[in-house]
């Protein structure tokens, strides 16, 4: 039930850089991980699902064609494509690497979080760790041979990591003892890696209580070196869950019990470096619901287009058999269409926000880097929580396509839903992101950030409207997202005035928000394609530049206006959900 | 994990039916349904997932838990409960015997789908099938000693019935012999029963193409009399699906090689038959959603009251301790209150449709009659796909609140879920439910079921504001709602005006119309019971009166809005759906 392609035309139009020898290098790159996720990567994500991880007194077993794909992951180099040189990488650029993890992801989301994880331990090793923690352990997390996870959640706190009760006791050096359990750890234990290489969230003897008490450790499975008799760190594994999805990664509960871990930064600013691998994973997350919307698309469209089922109310799509293909139901295109404007827009999204963490990377020039953090810091929860939100609307919108044979198995349909539902959730669930949101990145920064990007809006709706050559279906567009870069902020600020009198407003605000944002950046980045598709249109195939200008007048038509509804709901203030008492919620 | 309690206090608000004596009787019959569910169905509902049904060689075994639980069912006397006495029913009205369909449906979906089609196939036989069949079939399916079938789909065939290939050869008498295959047969072979009776739609040789060629057929997987050596019929299950969900009830593929089968009803009006069973079983749906919001409701608030997770954002409700309780979290609230608003909101919606089957099965004026049969008829498809639409948000919102947990599958969330996600595919898929609506049911009829239902709009909205006497509250809600009685028939105008020149605007208005006509509906059930509420606030105990009074309140605030965005998007025609050419779908 393999068909998906990956979508390289989009990526190429996409990361089309003005350099063309740069612009060859990377499409080839793309060219060669489409090839590799086609033919390894996508098969083993069905049989994978099916037979799920194995628990066998403390060790785990991966499923053996999910483990079989991993090793030719890590034998193809593709780990540490983004990784710098210096330590095995590829160095390329996040804008290339992110269309590499969003095809892996689209077709097999449970293989593609184990080096996800170590991709994120590797980033926070390197912006915090020591000389002697980053020679001795990136090289091979760099290859893959080694994997690494992220030891946050204990049984009692999970977005609330002030409650973290996992300790570290001071040992000799720089080395301490973690004890403690953890659970919800994604590859916690394997059989597809030499080593683990766990981050973990502990608090040393006598620090503060909540978040700043926290510091962070570096535990690994096996003590260097590892030679013939390698010394294994008293961190074991004592199940894992039976879930929904992803059932070929293992989530596991894991017991420290007095392993040695090393300190990763400073004392008690262990929360700091975990938002550095958190903040990369938010937007790997990101990258899931785009690929989910992707992968849901190709497989509705092509049902769609092989399913006969009833006539065309169209009388001129009727075919002369007894019934007419899927596609031919305006109901049946509405659903496909919001599954490719979900896609396509949420990958021009990524991409903005990939070329942002490159400018951070590459650029020299601080105002320049400046501006970047702001619009990632701004960007990241949106793109987090929208895209996996409206990734599973295209999940379930496939189901529906299918009818019943969506429902059963055999279609691989259903395991694009199971396997993406926990995108909303873990890395922060939707509700966190748009605290994150209002509350921190918009509120807290007097709206500095957003009116940077309102203003991108501003301008970009402005040199449509202001050059009188411009098309008339790039005018309407330009139209229609004009009004949203002087209302977003103004929904704010209305926010904003009601949380100076009760905090709490912004919590009853903030989803909506959040949403409301979520469509208007999409409609920009609709916009934004559709003017680039016209504008190189000589270049491009004719049916990009027509699907482009075809797929953006979807949008705003039909799912840009969802942003009356949120802002009805974000300006009717606390009141509304505050007001039930103790008793009058259950009526058993 | 079952911590389901019925919601009786909200059931018997509802079925008040201002004679106390036979108030008392249905609340008594309430109260007894509300034990057996608690301690018998609800208690199987997760095992019977964790251990699904089992095939061996033609044979299908259920999990034992669901068997069991299914015995007791049987000897309860529950099957039969709103069937005839003649037949050994209980004769009960819909709007009680729908409230007992609630709870069990709520509780254990997989389970509860056998004693429905049961139910259906009896209601089926009572219009259309001959004094002989129901005499001999009618009292084993009413106790339950047997149970039904409906046997449509083929594997080229779901919505599209016309396309049915399964053949009636004529025999002796009024008996044929039935070949083909039947596909997505819930309950088609199981051990929980002495016999199985298929309904089958096939074609009598010669029959005309299409739907109009399709008859009816009662095909009994043991022929009668079942005495010591029972005559098996040649109906065989050849294998079992697997499925997202539901996996306690066996979904059959069905091989009927020349079985006996008897017509029932006439020749070639098999399709009126079906739709009589279709009709009881979509509104059986409808419930099914109700009971999915119901159930995730009271499974989010329990966690919600017991998890402390972050403090709250309001300095009024922090506790002493580290963290608050989620409930006091304002995005928790809202989508507990959207759980509740969906839940409460439709079970009024479908105990009115019950108070419509009550009056077409027990009122003697005619015309009393024909308007209920109207606004059945336009409420139907309405209540299914709406229903179960906002079960399934009702149940993504549990996953939500749990988080993580509710990822794993310990906790039966997200069972909720993947069991509830099959109510808006079968019985037709909400695609079907909105061609219906706007198509047949108001278009097809100018809008006369509409206007009858949007003048009770008009008159309930004007009752309030036409009162000096009511109070702030409801006059607001009864402003809120009042614009729609109009507008709603004049959304339809507008689409059926385009539909002139091209019939292919219903097909493009009518998902978003059905949207829009489920929020409109759903407000108006609001009003109604909040207004009920109000009027009995001397009798009712205060906490009810408040609960309605403010879910109203929230409804109206934060979800009938939601109507905006259904109305720009039905508004906006086909032309957005329809521009895209073959070769610009994919950009791979």
């Amino acid at each position: 039930m393999n068909d998906y392609k990956a979508p390289l035309k989009d990526m190429k139009f996409l990361i089309d850089s003005g350099s063309s020898e740069n612009t060859e290098v990377m499409a080839a790159v793309l060219d060669e991980a489409a090839r590799f996720v086609e033919s390894v990567v996508a098969p083993a994500n069905g049989p994978g699902d099916r037979l799920g991880c194995r628990f066998e007194s403390g060790d785990v077993y991966l499923p053996q064609p999910t483990r079989d794909a991993f090793k030719q992951y890590v034998a193809g180099g593709w780990v540490g494509i983004s990784l710098p040189e210096q330590f095995g990488g590829q160095g390329l650029p996040d804008s290339v690497a992110s269309k590499v993890s969003e095809m892996l992801t689209s077709t097999n989301n449970a293989l593609c979080m184990i080096p996800a994880l170590t991709m994120s331990a590797c980033k926070a090793l390197l912006s915090f760790g020591s000389d002697e923690l980053k020679n001795t352990y990136l090289p091979k997390l760099v290859s893959g041979t080694w994997t690494g996870t992220m030891c946050l959640t204990e049984p009692h706190c999970g977005s609330d990591l002030g409650l973290i009760k996992a300790r570290a006791q001071r040992s000799e050096g720089d080395r301490f003892l973690i004890s403690g359990t953890k659970i919800f750890i994604s590859a916690g234990e394997h059989d597809g890696s030499e080593n683990i290489i766990h981050l973990v969230l502990a608090r040393i003897q006598g620090a503060p209580d909540g978040i700043r008490g926290l510091s962070l450790f570096l535990v690994p499975k096996y003590l260097e070196p590892l030679d013939e008799c390698p010394q294994r760190n008293p961190v074991h594994c004592i199940g894992i869950e039976e879930k929904m999805g992803i059932h070929a990664n293992p989530t596991c509960t894991m017991s420290f019990e007095s392993a040695e871990g090393y300190l990763v930064g400073k004392e008690n600013e262990g929360i700091k470096a975990m938002f550095k691998m958190m903040n990369e994973m938010r937007l790997g997350t990101a990258l899931q619901g785009v690929g989910l919307s992707e992968h849901s698309f190709q497989k509705s469209y092509h049902y769609a287009t092989e399913r006969r089922q009833g006539q065309a109310l169209d009388r001129s799509k009727r075919s002369s058999q007894s019934a007419d293909a899927l596609i031919n139901h305006a109901d049946i295109k509405r659903m496909l269409l919001t599954q490719k404007a979900f896609a396509e827009g949420g990958r021009a999204f990524c991409h903005f926000c990939a070329e942002l963490i490159d400018r951070e990377r590459f650029a020299n020039d601080t105002d320049t880097d400046q501006e970047a953090t702001l619009l990632l810091g701004l960007l990241t929860p949106i793109a987090k929580a929208f895209l996996t939100e409206t990734g599973l609307e295209s999940a379930t919108n496939a189901i529906q396509v299918y009818g019943g044979h969506g429902y059963i198995k055999e279609n691989e349909v259903e395991q694009l839903y199971r396997d993406g539902r926990i995108a909303t959730l873990y890395e922060g669930t939707t509700g966190i992101q748009a605290l994150d949101l209002l509350g921190r990145k918009v509120l807290g920064d007097q709206a500095k950030a957003l009116l940077l990007f309102t203003k991108k809006i501003h301008k970009l709706c402005n040199s449509i409207l202001d050059d009188s050559s411009s098309s008339k279906e790039l005018v309407s567009l330009a139209e229609a997202m004009a009004p949203y870069s002087k209302e977003w902020p103004q929904l704010a600020q209305q926010v904003g005035m009601k949380a100076l009198q009760d905090h709490d407003e912004v919590g009853a605000a903030a989803y909506d928000f959040l949403m409301y944002s979520g469509y208007v950046t999409l409609g920009y980045f609709w916009l934004y394609s559709a003017l680039k598709a016209y504008q190189q249109s000589s270049e491009l195939d004719s049916q990009l530049v027509a699907s482009k200008l075809k797929t953006a007048n979807f949008y705003v038509a039909r799912l840009l206006p969802r942003t009356s509804t949120h802002r009805t709901s974000l300006l009717s203030g606390k009141a509304n959900l505050d007001s039930l008492g103790e008793d009058e919620w259950i009526l058993s």
